[in-house]
């Protein structure tokens, strides 16, 4: 790792050079900025980009910078020197101690992770500065959901409330459509109170285990902006910690908001410590994955004892939520015997293995209230796994997928009831004119707990590109109430994503996460959109560019074409040639009405419109009917 | 050209050997088969995609092959020699023949062709092979809704019925889900009579001009498969004659079913006569574009008899569709003046500008029973454009678009009243939950005459991913009820699209129609998805490369993370490993399940279903318990 991790000192290779470098380049005309909360340790990152005036030929206008919500965390603060040997700044570590009701531990309390704490074989790859881990006191709980119902305030909350705002400066065109949320909440502004609510009526989440002070809290609700995860993680493939963390860091770089790290190969544990010390975004796992290396991946040999323990081992590291596949019931098992393509989440065909070997009920529903006293004790959030979600179009919305939702709302109640948090998984393949129905049994049955949904591919016939056979899905069931949606990348279903992989699939979620977002109407959601189409229509290349989700490729395609700096400001695009531009054109015709009241006028009777456009073809005929723009 | 085109010679550059290879490479298990109709000369063209046998471990079952539609033409028929500089066979000479209602001219009717014919300039680049344009009898009416209405079935019709049910063998999987089509008819099997119903009522059109010979017909219309039109041309920033061509043979092979033509730099006419001679097929243009040019750029030079010699040199050359902008009026242009981006249609901006510079009603407008004259005896179609569409979200369903698709309705009207066929062209940037609106605005005011739709771009915020946000608005619309979708490439609004974007626009776009006939529930849609499916559950890698939208791109994908040729057979995929494989166990559950009779067993009641679980219980633990696969 060294290399890589410690920027101080030279790079060996050129892949860590470059990594390093993408690790904290700002993107271009951007900065970071902090807004304060009520209180000085509340300091919530924004990227401000900064734009540039309209050209004076088109009226010279002054455009103020857009603040738009930023995920990379210190790595884009140049303030901040990164080193990943030593991990990120605690942003809550004050929060969680001013509460009192944790406890540091001497010990770690699983029995893996002490071994491995002390297997000298590791030793050269474990990460160096980890803490003494915390739990809550004996009868407390510490879980977000536990305060916000307690009526308190936390500061994750205030920071929330700030976060979603992305509070815009002055003359900032706010225009936007009303949406279509569907029975979902529309406010003009996000309140801590307003997160408090949510929190304690279970309809979001605030992933933050107590042992995972280094993120910058983030929300999951459908009353929120639409989030994305991304998934990274190692396989008996191969693929190395230095390559997880750069994927990590690389992801949160381009918008993830949550990290799900589902390494199934060798040193997971390591492997997860250094990601965790370094992402300040919160970590999801599927505890069962590294349980089931602990027994040799046979299914059968797992046990509530062996799983409990990775709990602990994890809980202790700070992973901020779990997918835990307790809806797999035996019963439900033979319902996808006459499915195209059977099981195909790995959790659920170990649950359904384990099940079918014991011919006993899955130990994950069994114990599940004994999961919940470990989720309270560090604030880990439920994300109860679809394991019976369909793997292709014919198999969608079938009866073992829709047995399994119902009992996933049964354990949502049930969670509820230890005040611990829950997010709830979805599909998977399912057709566009399908989707909807997954949306309303979800709200149905799991109260509105926030619904997180892998796609779902709108068609199976496209390996190589399911980010977008997928985007299709999620866009729509973000629209409809998604709360998350978990990227796929264009290697689903072919192989593990490479880092081109991972931005693709980030981009093209950021994508479907904004489309729902305007879809739904979230307050602000437009903001960028009329920013960037302003600045597109007024022939502002580099504000387009620096405004949009990944203004490295926007610019690098438009060079293709026009690869000379002077075009950056041309007033003409590469479509029409510098001869004839209907944006020219159009903005003249727009010149030209407002000058005459035309703007006005049209809302008026036809007559006057007449007039106007009488006064119009003299003036502009005065101008010599030039109404494009020759270069 | 000569190089490029004469394949028989060998290519100068390695570019055109690339271009030369691609153009006729047939795909990985791919054979062209011809569905002969009533008579020898209908040869309907479809691609057999071979499959392996089930491995014998997991059943060695027999899978027939999938027949899939097919737009590449005799480029992808080994039996045939292409030659570019001769061009395609015909297709339909003698059908159009037959029908006696046409006429060989001595002459080029248009003063413009006339001179671009004699031009010695032109004369190294001029096609050598140009027929004598055909034109309708004096007071006959040529196109295919014309003969509709008379009750004919013409061999375009018949044909169409073949190609669009796509014939499957025996014991290919046709379960699909009910679709959900918002009014449009559902059939089981497409009749020629229902073609020409559909023709006749102007509910879809076939492009087919009778000196366009050369295409493979095909239909345009909500009850028939989702179709997708791929744009290419050069602009005065360049791209050669050469490269034209390649990108629709390029565009073609990759599944575009018409190609747009929307050159506007120099040799525009020569451009287009070795596109037209070498597509299998629709071409569609936009002739203001070249009447702009006749006139050097000045729009308010535009008069009516300069457009009507270009409707009438094209419509010899064999242009299939025009789009007109005859709905951009003179009192509409003021309602763009409040917009965010104005007019941003090159079109609608054209006229804008020559309507607000004469003060004159828009001539497209003005002249219209004249060009649908013109239209009648060619066959050509109409593709009515939207001038007035929105450029971005902000601008969305506003005054001056829905002002201007209810003038579109009144001139569809018109032109049936000549029966010339008629499509409508639609927007634009929409978010998602305005999109519906469109569609149905357009049914009601356009009588079902088929919608044809650029996206729409469900967000402006990613300039280089534009294919993506406007994929998920096509996929919607095409579900309501668009019957073609104008790809967007991942260069719009930043360059021209080189080949790489024209794939990437044209299998992006094939996704969004394809996700659409199955939401639909267009008969038979769902056969890939459940063959490729079961190719993925039964570790058929090969299978499910050849069965895919791109077969290139998913087998190099799948070789990034396993290389070795033996892993094509492995089963097991790259993410989980060798070791574990959610596919394979599940395949043993199915297996158990079926072996015990759980598959009915589960229709029945819990009791049967614990007798049936107990009893596999025993089986299993006699074959050792092992569920997963070890290599």
């Amino acid at each position: 790792m060294s290399q890589l991790t410690n920027l101080s000192s030279a790079p060996v290779s050129a892949q860590h050079e470059q990594d390093a470098k993408d690790l904290t380049r700002i993107l271009p005309a951007s900065s970071k900025v902090y807004l304060q909360g009520s209180r000085p340790d509340i300091q919530v990152p924004m990227r401000a980009i900064t734009l540039s005036d309209t050209p004076t030929g088109l009226g010279g206008e002054y455009n103020p910078p857009v603040m738009v919500y930023d995920t990379s965390g210190v790595y884009t603060d140049p303030s901040i020197q990164i080193d990943l040997n030593k991990g990120l700044p605690y942003v809550r570590e004050t929060w969680i101690e001013e509460r009192q009701d944790t406890q540091r531990l001497d010990n770690l309390s699983s029995e893996f992770g002490q071994q491995r704490a002390n297997d000298i074989r590791t030793a050269n790859i474990r990460f160096a500065h980890i803490q003494k881990p915390r739990r809550a006191k004996l009868g407390k709980n510490v879980t977000q959901m536990h305060y916000a119902r307690q009526g308190i305030i936390t500061p994750e909350m205030e920071y929330i409330a700030i976060r979603e705002n992305q509070r815009q400066g002055e003359g900032v065109d706010m225009r936007q459509h009303v949406g279509e949320n569907f029975g979902a909440k529309n406010l003009k502004e996000i309140t801590p109170e307003f997160v408090r609510k949510e929190i304690a009526e279970g309809r979001a989440i605030i992933p933050a285990n107590i042992n995972h002070p280094e993120i910058e809290p983030m929300i999951i609700g459908r009353n929120f902006l639409v989030k994305i995860n991304a998934n990274i993680g190692n396989s008996a493939l191969g693929s190395s910690i230095d390559e997880e963390v750069a994927k990590m860091t690389w992801a949160t770089r381009w918008g993830a908001d949550t990290i799900m790290d589902l390494s199934t190969g060798k040193n997971i544990h390591e492997t997860r410590e250094w990601i965790i010390r370094n992402s300040p975004v919160p970590i999801g796992t599927v505890p069962i994955y590294q349980a089931l290396e602990k027994v040799d991946g046979v299914a059968e040999n797992l046990t509530w004892e062996i799983f409990k323990d990775t709990l602990i081992e994890q809980a202790e590291q700070g992973v901020d939520y779990f997918t835990i596949h307790a809806g797999v019931l035996l019963r439900y098992v033979p319902l996808t015997a006459n499915r195209l393509t059977g099981i195909v989440s790995r959790g659920g065909s170990i649950m359904a293995q384990w099940c079918l070997a014991h011919h006993e009920e899955n130990f994950l529903y069994t114990h599940f209230d004994e999961i919940c006293e470990i989720m309270k004790a560090y604030d880990i959030s439920f994300s109860l796994g679809d394991g019976l979600r369909p793997g292709c179009i014919q198999d969608a919305n079938d009866e073992a997928q829709f047995s399994e939702l119902r009992t996933l709302g049964e354990l949502t109640h049930r969670a509820w009831e230890h005040d611990v948090q829950v997010m709830i998984e979805g599909p998977g393949h399912v057709p566009m004119h399908m989707i909807k129905e997954n949306m309303d049994l979800q709200l149905e049955v799991c109260q509105e707990a926030p619904f997180y949904t892998l796609g779902p591919l709108t068609t199976d016939i496209a390996p190589g590109y399911d980010h977008i056979t997928s985007a299709i899905g999620a866009a729509m069931i973000g629209w409809y109430g998604t709360a998350m949606l978990c990227y796929v990348t264009p290697k689903e279903h072919l192989g593990l994503p490479n880092k081109k992989d991972v931005k693709d699939g980030i981009i093209t979620y950021k994508i479907a996460a904004h489309a729902a977002d305007l879809a739904k109407g979230h307050p602000g959601a437009q903001v960028r959109d009329n920013a960037l189409s302003k600045a597109r229509f007024e022939f502002r290349w580099d504000d387009q560019f620096n405004l949009s989700l990944d203004p490295d490729t926007a610019r690098s395609m438009h060079d293709e074409t026009m690869p000379k700096e002077a075009h950056k400001s041309a007033h003409f695009c590469s479509m029409c040639g510098p001869k004839f531009c209907s944006m020219k054109i159009t903005q003249n015709v727009r010149d030209y009405a407002q000058n005459q009241n035309i703007a006005k006028l049209h809302k008026e009777s036809d007559s006057n419109v007449e007039a106007g456009l009488e006064a119009m073809k003299t003036a502009y005929q005065e101008h010599g009917q030039k109404l494009y723009h020759k270069v």
